[in-house]
């Protein structure tokens, strides 16, 4: 036998057991924060058909992946043989797994579809700092539409639960709002704004392309890339001009629905308008954003997808949701400090992780109850309070095990239309929760033990109503019942 | 746009959201169970260059194998085109990266190195009950010895603790003994038989294959295919008339040393002799073990490989581990209605997991303490005490809370063959344990808190004598102080 050092693949990672914690450390904040914002976790395989990628991309994203085939198979050999081009490919992303997985069960899945994954993805990329050819990508996302009611009020709500799921997980990591900034835009708007200018449809995605790469490339580069384009000179005005500060003059309506949802549940202050923020892929209809950390590092990216699953032979059904990686994320980290190691890297990889079940399911109780303060309840059960209020690391440690006076919790609402309590309990039943919480039209609150089918707000418990001023307090007040 | 409908490839699982839950009940199991056993997860990448696998088992092997390259490299393409042999494959089994990662790191690393792995892995096979072409797969390995000792006692220890693991597992999913039973055998003394048999060195990889195949294959094929061979006659009457229940006259010692260490942690009932068992892959060394469920389904299988190390470039190291794959485990629970589902279902994948700091650690004070009752509360330890003994799943479920009046933890020995204490008590605190539990030679018990540096085998939590008899009971009363 003859000796032989071989190394890993370049790109890829050795994870030695206190690499693997730290990598640990993170996926378990994703699990957390998706599952106590009522995100159910699902998992595709590591490899799919190249015609999976090429249907949502064109042919050109097969220079970008591993391709891969059957050494066992003569026709998949061969195939390779004779076009370089193999049968399989490593997946570089989930939005075409997840919607495949959501067209061949349209029918039998609930609207919205809240679901989300933690897994391996592939890149043919030169390896650089933040990025690797193996990664780990956090994907969430909401497929349908609560009430299947596809109104600008119920996108801005499902694109504000999609984001609210990735500001908890910030929250957790002891990121705070001046560390990194969700910038929103929306395409509908710049879409609009862009035919104002004299951009033609077909040169729509030119110049979304051109305004996703506007603060990598030189002004010089982008004029050239415009014209050669054959994009308006006005256009390229704004492109080569445009201060990122200031606004152009666009509909604002559907992004003022976005951040009105983000004020209710708390997360306004993660939230800036930028109409630079593009996504260059095709497939973004409406809300766009990505959320930047100091330095300009994109940590996160996602938007609105109205049309995919449609052309993955599913039913037209509107969607949001965004993905992250764990390299960025995991360097912004360490250069904040905010990484545990030896013991505490153990412990805070040790502790209890969300319960799967719903913990609350909370309701509005007639028509007349307080709708946002429902909203804003699950937003502060999902949240939790903290011992003290969160300012720096030097002070404490998001990983410190008395960080939260009380605990944050999986908290979920319904997303039915109808106001009649036996239904609204039904649906709580079959999501399996634990606690039912009802809001009563004069902000009274009622808790029923859904496994021992007990009120909680009998003489024992008490009784409480809740100051629409202070929901912080009420959901630390269901909490202590729970 | 056009609508298409793409299914997943063959062999490969979309899990949805109860789908993914029962198999992280499963891969909850496994990563519990070695941690409690004092295992550390390590992690690898999905694919690694094809060289790796060529060197441990041939050219061959990437007949059977998904293999891999960059659309991006022109280099790599024009190898694939040319040779239809790519650049990397998806990793088959896990064993060479860990031999690569052990190798990498070997002098800086401890003595042993007990790590464990679960993710998934790939095979070009043909799908069918208990086999996909993508799957998760368990590893557990211990590499290298205790005190660097490659002693037949420490050997035996190293075999023995590696499936103590594995039946530690088995035990949380409320699997029996009677249901499954872990067959044993002994390479090196199946060796020396086969050469009193008249097999010739270079025959031994062909007369273990065939001994692999025994019960798959009818007599006639066996004996024309080691006719083929060139086996001789004795060798071939064995092979084809062996009565897999009746031992040959086999060297025994270095197996009943195995046993010896399993009647200790108390997992002998599950073990049992069997010359059939071979193990068809070369590089297996002295012991080799399969876990068989009803119907001769292998769960698991493993052994001794105590020259992979050396082969991929590190020291000589002795080495044992085994792998299991998440797809027959999944059969024979969901067979024996050891699967749970729905609210039951969550709340077992939502319970806490083992601590990975180690909570005790366990060592003999001076040289005339009890070994023995060391090994044997640390198995205590890592078991847990059940409420009631457990039988059969028509009683009570593994999931059912209640399940332990003493819950199982992390537990670690020392491997050092120092008896100096305050050596030992500074190998736990490299090790983070939480509590430091002596074993006097009068059988007597100290426990140390080492965060808080404080005795707990004070006035108040009261010192106490262990009867080596009743070692389920001390390890009780360890857990009660803890």
């Amino acid at each position: 036998m003859s000796q032989k050092k071989i190394n890993a693949p370049k790109g890829t990672r050795d994870l030695y057991p206190e690499d693997l914690l730290r990598q640990q450390y993170i996926t378990n904040a994703w699990r957390d924060a998706a599952i106590r914002c009522g995100f159910d976790e699902i998992a595709g395989p590591t490899f799919e058909t190249t015609e999976l990628y090429a249907v949502k991309s064109g042919e050109g994203i097969l220079g970008e992946l591993f391709q891969a085939f059957s050494g066992k198979s003569p026709k998949e050999v061969e195939r390779v043989k004779e076009t370089g081009q193999a049968e399989f490919a490593l997946r570089p992303e989930f939005t075409p797994t997840l919607a495949r997985m959501y067209a061949a069960r349209a029918k039998e899945l609930p609207q919205p579809c809240k679901w989300f994954t933690a897994g391996p993805y592939f890149r043919a990329e030169r390896p650089q700092r933040g990025r690797l050819r193996e990664f780990l990508q956090w994907n969430v996302d909401a497929i349908g539409m609560p009430a299947d009611d596809n109104s600008t009020e119920n996108r801005a709500r499902m694109d504000a639960e999609v984001i609210e799921c990735m500001v908890r997980m910030f929250e957790d990591l002891g990121l705070i709002a001046d560390a990194l900034t969700i910038k929103l835009n929306d395409r509908n708007a710049m879409a609009a704004f862009f035919a104002s200018l004299g951009v033609t449809g077909d040169q729509l995605e030119d110049a979304f392309n051109l305004l996703d790469r506007q603060a990598k490339l030189p002004t010089d580069a982008l004029r050239t890339q415009a014209q050669d384009a054959n994009l308006p000179e006005p256009f390229i005005a704004f492109l080569t001009k445009a201060d990122p500060s200031t606004l152009p003059d666009l509909d604002a309506s559907d992004l003022d629905s976005v951040c009105s949802v983000c004020s209710v549940v708390e997360i306004d202050r993660w939230i800036a308008r930028d109409h630079t923020i593009a996504r260059g892929l095709a497939y973004y209809t409406g809300t766009v954003f990505e959320a930047i950390a100091e330095g300009e590092r994109a940590v996160a990216g996602g938007g609105r997808y109205d049309n995919l699953i449609e052309l993955f032979g599913g039913p037209p059904t509107p969607a949001c949701g965004f993905g992250m990686g764990d390299v960025v994320l995991g360097n912004l980290l360490d250069d904040k400090g905010l990484m545990p190691s030896g013991a505490e890297l153990m412990d805070a990889v040790s502790r209890p992780q969300a319960s799967i079940r719903p913990v609350a399911f909370v309701v509005p109780n007639g028509d007349e109850a307080n709708e946002p303060l429902v909203h804003s309840l699950v937003a502060n059960l999902r949240r939790g309070i903290e011992s003290e209020p969160w300012k720096s690391r030097d002070d404490r440690k998001p990983w410190d095990s008395d960080r939260y006076s009380v605990a944050p919790v999986h908290a979920r609402v319904s997303y039915k239309s109808t106001r009649n309590i036996k239904k609204l309990r039904s649906d709580a039943e079959r999501q399996h929760a634990r606690y039912f919480v009802e809001i009563h039209a004069d902000n009274k609150v009622e808790l029923t033990d859904m496994d021992r089918r007990e009120s909680l707000t009998s003489d024992t418990h008490g009784s409480f109503s809740v100051d629409p001023a202070a929901p912080n307090y009420v959901g630390a007040a269901i909490a202590a019942r729970l």
